[in-house]
């Protein structure tokens, strides 16, 4: 089983992810339907998620806090759309303490109705306002079909709740967490991503506006990758989250929300990956580079363990996140073979040789454009001398980082098909490759229905304007009517 | 209400608590009975307590995963003593996505059940162990009572699980932990606490050995702290977490579990606050210093934030949890009130003068042994020199976290009582001021029943023999029969 190749993603892309996520021990599911175990892989990748938006939101001015796990019902009712979209995804608890309960409590899809029934006790007057809060916290939403990341009964994700003053405010923090979200996606994830808005029937439930950072995967499928929303009043009306105004009226707050979701680490890897296993972008990576040392006598074991060994506390101690592989049951060929699979971005072999001449192989995870091109039909191999081992993994570190972000980019925009005016066109290229179609929509839902119906893609955004088409679609592409607005039609996860 | 005194200690400890909870901002009672929302300035503790707890288990090998929020009801019934524990306590989902579900399934009381099953497929060979795993994760026990952070319907906690070939080695690693938590405890809540092996009647459902860390109040009662479980083969064996022992043999694997929970916030309360508001050990508290600007005219004020705004910065950039208020539409006195009642362990004050003489005043918020005395009923003002601030708070915050576990220490050991032979004078004791009563006891759990019901005392702990008395107690305290062991009897939270 764990010489076996995995599928390729040419074979079968599905396929592939499933035997990628199990075989990298990333998470795997769990005797509760449709609730997966994150493994120590999968789950090391979160933390650096968290840790690193984390700090982004603290930036920002956002604090965390903690709210309840459970919500009554009745809660949930208050805002007519927001109950709509979620009634059908909950999980109930009747009893609790040995007892049926007066009234059934739901754990939470989402929190808007908790946290903004808590703001409207701690808000007086608009000296009190902002809010600007932010929770990291698991929820649950009942899915019929779960995919491991991607969908999945329980997931853990962030969620911002913010309340303002002004319409004005609220709409400029739900841009700010979206380009939050988009400096992530691009800077740690490797990842480009269209940043845009939502149509009607693709918003929130109970939200004005919702925005989205949309990625391209691999198999061309469109993946929303975060979202962040102006919640307008619609809450706020609802919970009686109201405050004094500077002109003394009693007002309501303007909300908004914004998360994302262990779903990433889905898009990390349907990005990234290749038949080898888990490709990592470096700044996301529990383990950055692993040491392997290479011997076959007892004597070349000494020598090369000692000086590895030197290299390896040398890495740790500047805070490399470094692994030393000293297994005795293992080929090296074997050890290279599984730290290819669980997406190390870079290998440090180190020989009686390499001890010889002061020098380490670094076989990086991707071929770098930034190096020497590889012999045909062999890998990318780096020699770096022992004294600039440190700088040499920080520089190669970071070329993968960015060839990472230039490769996935090239593949997006080489699978984005602008210019077409043919639903049939349109219709055939989202039957065989796929890829984000840019055309026009006359804003009706019922031309975005029938596309989802007949090629079950939907519209992923209306593109903000630096994703535009140079020239705009006059005409909607599926009624030949005029265009009000050029979008994105593609299959998605 | 905001300038109202607390409640003192004195008065009434338990409406001390709650105000000071309140009033700090630290954390309310949530819509859900029996639920706390953590507010900002409770969640930055705990923020703290996770990072560096969590630092200390990856250097003792450990890895994060995460394991689903909702457990098959059968689970917990494989484990006789374990679900005779947790069962009246259980919140149970019945429906999902709109369908009563076939099985019930409990929210996690705490995870054994689920992560020993899933142990079970991971493991095959002893090469698979030790399996070494903390998950951090929200947990549910429906309880009739509830005080925020003490004791809760749902809480925050680290439980740790691990897998081992050997008996000895789960030993090791149950005693090692308990080891991190007592350390935890001393260096970071600036807590002595008292470590020891629980009762039988103590111990957690499904252990074989209980141990604990015990903490002392300011009221003299109790707290436990943390937990550490030796959990034998009784999980192993009912979830078939088996292995191929190093002779060939199927062998059932060792297991421990440990824990700590927001509790702890509840207890760095109860040790370290005063009447005036909360007191915090710098390393756990979210601000350790506030700038606090003095000025009357306008050009005072420019003057003074100028200066308050390039030593914020300085200290922000040298890595110091500092914040600065600057509000306009408060005097000097009243933000002194509000920092000292949220607990920042200094405030430093700059006005003009101090401007001038390149100095500022740094306020302790507690009295330090280590600087010059202040003058009778005056609170101590430290004098710095403007160049050396840095330096400064750096080495206050050490002596406000020195002086918190002294003062703690002492208090401690004036309230514990040794060499009691009369179970009256015990009595007398209990129902008085309480405290740690060190006793013999002859091990039979119908005299622990008796003083629990006479006294509402429980044994804490046998302690380990560091913490024993240089003469062993001979008899039972309640029978007068030989004594087994010394224990500590005390009320407890």
């Amino acid at each position: 089983m764990a010489d076996e190749k995995l599928t390729t993603r040419a074979q079968d892309f599905s396929a592939w992810y499933n035997e990628l996520v199990e075989r990298a021990q990333l998470a795997e599911h769990s005797p509760v339907r449709g609730c997966m175990v994150i493994r120590p892989n999968g789950y090391g990748i979160w933390e650096l998620i968290q840790q690193n938006l984390d700090k982004m939101f603290k930036e920002t001015g956002h604090e965390n806090a903690y709210f309840p796990l459970l919500i009554p019902e009745s809660f949930l009712k208050k805002e007519a759309a927001h109950v709509e979209g979620f009634a059908p995804e909950l999980a109930v608890v009747t009893h609790g303490g040995g007892k049926e309960l007066e009234e059934p409590l739901v754990i939470r899809p989402t929190s808007e109705t908790m946290i903004y029934t808590m703001f409207a006790k701690w808000v007086q007057g608009y000296r009190d306002l902002p809010i600007l809060m932010n929770q990291w916290a698991n929820v649950m939403r009942w899915e019929m079909r779960t995919r491991l990341f991607l969908r999945t009964t329980e997931f853990l994700w962030q969620e911002g709740h913010t309340a303002h003053e002004t319409e004005a405010e609220a709409e400029e923090e739900t841009l700010k967490m979206l380009g939050v979200y988009r400096s992530f996606a691009e800077d740690f994830m490797a990842t480009p991503v269209i940043t845009g808005r939502k149509t009607d029937s693709e918003r929130f439930a109970g939200a004005l506006r919702t925005y989205c950072i949309e990625a391209m995967m691999q198999d061309n499928k469109a993946l929303q990758a975060g979202t962040s929303h102006n919640l307008g009043q619609n809450f706020s009306k609802v919970f009686n989250l109201e405050f004094q105004g500077r002109d003394g009226s009693m007002q309501y707050a303007w909300n908004t929300s914004w998360g994302v979701s262990t779903r990433l680490i889905g898009s990390l890897i349907m990005v990234h990956s290749d038949d080898t296993g888990l490709v990592l972008p470096p700044r996301l990576a529990p383990t950055v580079a692993v040491i392997v040392p290479i011997y076959k006598t007892d004597e070349e074991k000494s020598i090369v363990l000692e000086t590895a060994d030197r290299l390896f506390k040398d890495l740790k101690s500047k805070g490399f996140r470094v692994k030393m592989d000293t297994r005795d049951n293992m080929s090296p060929g074997a050890k290279y073979y599984e730290w290819e699979l669980k997406g190390v971005p870079m290998r440090i072999e180190i020989g009686p040789k390499d001890v010889a001449n002061s020098t380490v192989v670094i076989a990086p995870r991707i071929t770098l454009d930034t190096r020497e091109e590889p012999k045909p039909g062999k890998k990318q191999k780096l020699f770096i001398a022992m004294d600039a081992l440190c700088d040499a993994v920080e520089d190669i570190a970071g070329e993968i980082q960015s060839q990472l972000l230039k490769n996935a980019t090239a593949r997006r925009e080489s699978n984005s098909i602008r210019g077409i005016t043919d639903y049939e066109q349109m219709k055939e290229i989202l039957s065989r490759d796929g890829g984000f179609v840019y055309a026009g929509w006359n804003g009706d839902p019922a031309s975005e229905a029938k596309v989802k119906e007949e090629t079950r893609a939907t519209i992923r955004c209306i593109p903000d304007a630096e994703f535009r088409s140079t020239t705009a679609p006059t005409k909607c592409i599926v009624t030949g009517e005029a265009a009000k607005y050029e979008v994105i039609w593609s299959k998605a996860y």
